[in-house]
């Protein structure tokens, strides 16, 4: 949802057939490799024979000839585009996989990405993987058999790390997941500094007893996010308590609202319950403030929320949400940005990259 | 952000680098066009004369063969994989455009897509077109170049419209929006029914001054919403007024959140302002709660509000929306069927499906 602009008002009860301005130029049509097995199955002959033809060898019936150019003539290619094809194996297709397409964290990071790619000509196509490691093999597949040119991962360091050193040679990039050990690529932010950013600032607002409602442990982020939260109570001279700390495996609105309810009436003496939260993504927080008031918990009156992202959506809920902001566009650029790199130099040693964050305080806490 | 079911929290300070079960089957290993030109690039010989080294062929010299099979074994493809290329040029991959892929909407649609695509060992992936007929186009090309086995378009219908009667033969399946005069098979709901359902909700509530923040006109729901919302006021004998209607190009919360306020601080009368709005998306109407409250009006006590789609979102503002739900899941699982039976019989006549819809009442309205 980046588009913060909403274009005047039209009142208009009349259907309107009209197109939009076509504003950027197309990427150019991609290479081709599969034309040719379709254009010789077309034309009932073998792809040598495509080939032969294509090339002007001499020994092809007139026949054959003439069946093959008709093939090409009805697919809609062009000859020289099929010949082209002889030579080069390029795709021109990005893949970008998601462990959560419907996370509005990876929709804006996705955006980014896909206007690196379009300006350079190539298309950006978009895998849900479920942060499932066969889905992503299947798609690291499709990268090794060259369906595609590249591809940026977001999914869990556990499951990159699982590809195994084979997949370190493959053109890809890590994006907000990734181990420096592994010699991939990648772009980030310093998640460690970032946690302690957020619950610096619960602190300076009094408040010593700090939820943690954080992710899977199967996310590098989530387990420096911890360390961060962790070493900041301690340098407070807090001892934290584990009862403060919950892992979901599930960045929903519903887990975090659940999770806060939960939270709230575990059977510790009441005045030993939190006084803020900190969720590790803004829907989990969003979901928190949902759940604190289903138990009765006002915001930020009774617990304080902070949230991490800063997901166009944190400025509209009720009450607006504080949150660590990520660069989620600049992310998905810089990872398009590196990819393009290491497509056109392979040999080249593509630096890892980590942006700044920001915490951006809101009424929530 | 479906997964209703937020998994028992793990307190656990210790990084864990266990991988997930793997929950289910992979798709079959695509069969692979492309991989033909780059066995013989490596191995720096014609792709003719790798058809003829796998076909096993005898005008081939020993030491080409030898450079042939070599780079067969580098590229760490299976012969009779590539021998099957010369036969097959299915791609075994669906594309999936959406005009945002930010909205919630969507991500649960092509959850939908993708469950049922994989079950047929397809890989379905997801081209953010941002309703621009351009990249559009762009996306079709590679189905026209077989580079894809079949797409489902969610894009708006003038957009399909625009590709032309060229592009109806091609194998794909409209989804949410479509023309039923253009011979492509399409799912999706009643909008007008709909719509009219939202409006007799607010009608039989007392609200008689009831707006409309409506879409852009581009889609053909916007337009069928629009009439639905008109012919129910009209039969309820209220005069709609066209300053209760308002048409953005843009579904995001910020542009739903200036709507309301606009809608509000519009210079008529005060006491001819809506008494309620009915939003085309939860997106639009969660925005419009919150510019409401920018403008010191309460929901629902000072204006009612009804959303569109029922994404999981709806549950969890305050206050929790009333709303048309859509089936998402079962639409996605829908057109992903429609497309397979396409594929598989490209000459059967596929039906058009229409879901059922259903008001949901929370407390905004």
């Amino acid at each position: 949802m980046s588009k913060s602009v909403s274009k005047a008002a039209r009142a208009t009860s009349l259907p309107s057939s009209k197109l939009r301005p076509q504003p950027e130029a197309q990427p150019p049509r991609p290479a081709e490799g599969l034309s040719i097995a379709q254009v010789a199955e077309q034309a009932g002959v073998s792809v040598a024979t495509v080939s032969r033809v294509l090339n002007g060898h001499e020994n092809v019936r007139p026949a054959t000839r003439d069946k093959v150019l008709a093939a090409v003539d009805a697919s809609g290619y062009r000859v020289n585009e099929l010949a082209r094809n002889l030579r080069t194996a390029e795709s021109r297709l990005l893949l970008t996989m998601v462990p959560d397409v419907g996370n509005p964290f990876y929709a804006e990071i996705v955006r980014g990405i896909d206007s690196v790619a379009r300006q350079h000509g190539y298309f950006m196509l978009l895998c849900d993987t479920g942060a499932d490691p066969g889905r992503e093999r299947s798609y690291f597949d499709l990268l090794r058999r060259r369906r595609a040119d590249g591809a940026i991962c977001l999914d869990p360091a556990t499951i990159q790390q699982a590809l195994g050193e084979a997949s370190s040679a493959l053109p890809w990039v890590a994006c907000c997941e990734f181990d420096p050990e592994m010699g991939v690529p990648y772009v980030g932010i310093d998640n460690y500094k970032a946690a302690g950013d957020a619950v610096r600032h619960l602190l300076s607002r009094g408040h010593r007893r700090i939820g943690l409602i954080n992710s899977d442990v199967d996310y590098l982020y989530a387990r420096q996010r911890q360390q961060g939260y962790l070493d900041a109570l301690t340098e407070a001279g807090i001892t934290p308590d584990e009862r403060w700390r919950m892992n979901l495996n599930s960045l929903d609105y519903e887990a975090g609202a659940s999770a806060a309810a939960l939270l709230m009436q575990q059977p510790h003496a009441s005045n030993a319950a939190p006084s803020a939260i900190f969720a590790v993504s803004d829907t989990l927080a969003i979901g928190v403030i949902h759940g604190l008031r289903s138990v009765g918990k006002r915001v930020p009156d009774d617990v304080a929320v902070v949230g991490f992202d800063d997901i166009s959506l944190a400025a509209q809920v009720d009450p607006p949400l504080t949150t660590i902001a990520q660069p989620m566009r600049e992310l998905g650029e810089t990872a398009a940005r590196l990819l393009l790199q290491r497509l056109a130099n392979p040999l080249a040693n593509v630096p890892g990259v980590l942006l700044p964050h920001r915490l951006v305080i809101r009424r929530s806490a």
